[in-house]
């Protein structure tokens, strides 16, 4: 919606997203509520019937987000048209300022036995020990290359070569599966820089092993998700908004990066989130504040956990509403039902909140039946940034 | 959606599309309920509470569609950038194995007294008899074509020519009305090809007027609906599906073939078609199953009946249920309303049933008012397709 953008006009209203990570469930067999209806929420219930819930689609129906497309869609971009690979997700993240040349990939370490990938994570070394290793990587000398190796959790890290002449159309090593041997880099099409990276890429590779041989479990690394930066509009040139992300983890950090969000620190605990919010609320128009235990519950399949990170939210909720935000949209960039054990394609509850919504008084509670009947509908995520806007009165009327 | 092709992953999955032409209805006005809504259905309002319903809008609101567009949305494609002529899905629904260079059209005997058409419909003249002056018709020569005529039911027939250098672009003879002549065969542009086509179908009009001077009440023919073999992506190519359809009616055959599905024996009876979905259980991965009567009634007006086709399905239904489908779909293609005595524009009921779908126990019966109110919401026609797969397990995620 580039309509958007030409409407956009100046406001001092403050607008928040808080984003529960695959906040989205389904029914427990035994009580037929899921994950957000089981769990007592009574300061988000009592918003959600002042505010306008609905549901809403992240990508298109039946489709099954990652996060780099469930965020997507909620800061407004078509997720579909702006793909951005794991790698850069996974650099921004861990704060690597990124050239537009630069390509990065994502790391896992992982354990060969024989030729043959036995543990495509090393056993889920410990976030230090992934530390040490990046340390070894950074060893690895390549002609006309600089290499950064940063470690992001446990097993994972991110590698990025910069330099000159340098392609991304690459294929990833991790063959995805255990038994086999990992794949080689491979340039996907004919560019000569793409090839010439390739070769580049399966040398640090080759010297990894032997810096590597010694270390167990993690005596090899895996590489997927090949990209460079993506060029996209920012929040300040998009919506007129001065932005920033709160978040713990930092994959959600670097993708706020990416729309040009400025990152504060979050700490470690859902609380500190909400503390940080109040913190830095006078300095921006716009907060990103990312929760991401009730994803990392629903993909342990962890009902009864999932429902208690719900309950933290809500029990922070009213720090939050005592900041008086003009316009509070609550939702998640996925579901991720703890019966799936995975992301899934079912639409999101959403909770619309400020002085301009239809209320739907009718409502008794947040979660996802009661939003399938609520005021706001449904709607798919691109559109909850211009339903903000608007709440903010940050939105011109649309020709004469 | 071409992102729907890249994420399909194998599954052994069942999922079965039952297709109640024109399903949707509008109310009596005595009772102010719909036809859906009138009808006994115990089995699928049972059904509808443990699914999630919906509305589903075949083409666009406000578009009423024909039976290729209606169909096409079901299969997930898009019914205006895939337009089919009725020619071509009149000769692969009679089972002519289409070249792509081919020309096909729909053929309609009809009835001409003094140089005008006085019945377009020869007075709805028995298939029997159809059949019989198709054979008269097949007995007309041209230089350079090889002509097939085949019947369809009652008055409706189709004709291919088979030859080098024929183009489609061309204009009906059917004037749509009585009262007036039929019209020539004309190029609608400028080319070659089908200016000379045009001239050869003139000519087979000219012969078969000549042949059927002394028939009654079919004593002439019109021609509408030119058109070639389109390229429709398969289910097999898009979906990874193993597909079949069953239908009584020669053109959904026809449709369900352009996409690659294999026609199984529906026999004659809606009952037949439940017996062979039995008979062929395993052999598929996906089975539309499509029941006309509905339609035919609603065309019709016949507001009782469509009842009872409607009553006579829901019966059927626990036999379908006992096979175990992953996931069931029922709607229909369009609305076709006894009020209107045709095709409608209106969104049609939807039931999607399957193990991971989010359930609506609010839900009292399958009907539009209640699917109004659905957890499945307001979708098009084309979601169904991604909805289905995902349900079935067989998209992976998209992005990372």
């Amino acid at each position: 919606m580039d309509v958007v953008q030409e409407l956009v006009t100046s406001s001092d209203s403050k607008l928040v997203l808080l984003v529960m990570d695959g906040l989205g469930g389904l029914p427990h067999p035994q009580t037929g509520k899921t994950e957000l209806e089981t769990a007592r929420t009574p300061n988000l219930d009592e918003l959600a019937k002042r505010s306008s819930v609905g549901l809403q689609t992240p990508v298109a129906p039946g489709i099954t987000p990652g996060s780099g497309p469930g965020h997507l869609g909620l800061f407004g971009l078509d997720p579909v048209r702006n793909l951005v690979g794991r790698g850069v997700l996974s650099a921004l993240g861990v704060g690597i300022d990124l050239n537009p040349s630069d390509v990065a990939c994502r790391v896992n370490f992982a354990t060969k036995q024989n030729g043959v990938i036995v543990d495509r994570r090393a056993g889920r070394i410990p976030t230090e020990e992934g530390a040490r290793l990046c340390q070894i990587l950074e060893r690895i000398t390549l002609p006309g290359v600089e290499i950064i190796v940063r470690p992001e959790m446990q097993y994972r890290a991110v590698v990025v070569f910069r330099g000159e002449g340098l392609g991304a159309d690459l294929s990833d090593t991790d063959p995805q599966k255990t038994g086999v041997p990992p794949l080689p880099v491979q340039a996907r099409g004919t560019d000569a820089a793409s090839q010439r990276t390739a070769a580049l890429f399966n040398e640090f590779v080759r010297q990894a092993d032997q810096l590597l041989a010694h270390e167990h479990p993690a005596n090899t690394i895996l590489l997927r998700g090949f990209d460079r930066l993506p060029h996209l509009p920012t929040f300040a040139e998009r919506y007129g908004l001065k932005s920033a992300v709160i978040a713990v983890y930092p994959m959600y950090r670097g993708l706020a990066r990416l729309v040009g969000m400025q990152v504060l620190d979050a700490g470690h605990e859902i609380e500190d989130e909400f503390e940080t919010l109040e913190r830095h609320w006078s300095e921006f128009d716009f907060f990103f504040l990312h929760v991401k235990p009730t994803d990392s519950s629903g993909e342990d399949g962890a009902f009864d956990r999932k429902v208690q990170v719900i309950e933290t939210v809500d029990r922070l909720v009213p720090r939050l509403l005592a900041l008086h935000p003009d316009v509070l949209a609550v939702t998640g960039d996925h579901s991720t039902p703890a019966a799936l054990k995975a992301h899934s394609w079912h639409p999101v509850p959403i909770l619309l909140s400020g002085r301009y919504v239809r209320v739907n008084p009718w409502v008794e509670k947040f979660g996802e039946s009661d939003c399938a009947r609520g005021a706001l509908g449904f709607i798919h995520a691109s559109d909850i940034m211009p339903l903000m806007l608007a709440n903010g009165l940050r939105l011109q009327k649309f020709g004469a």
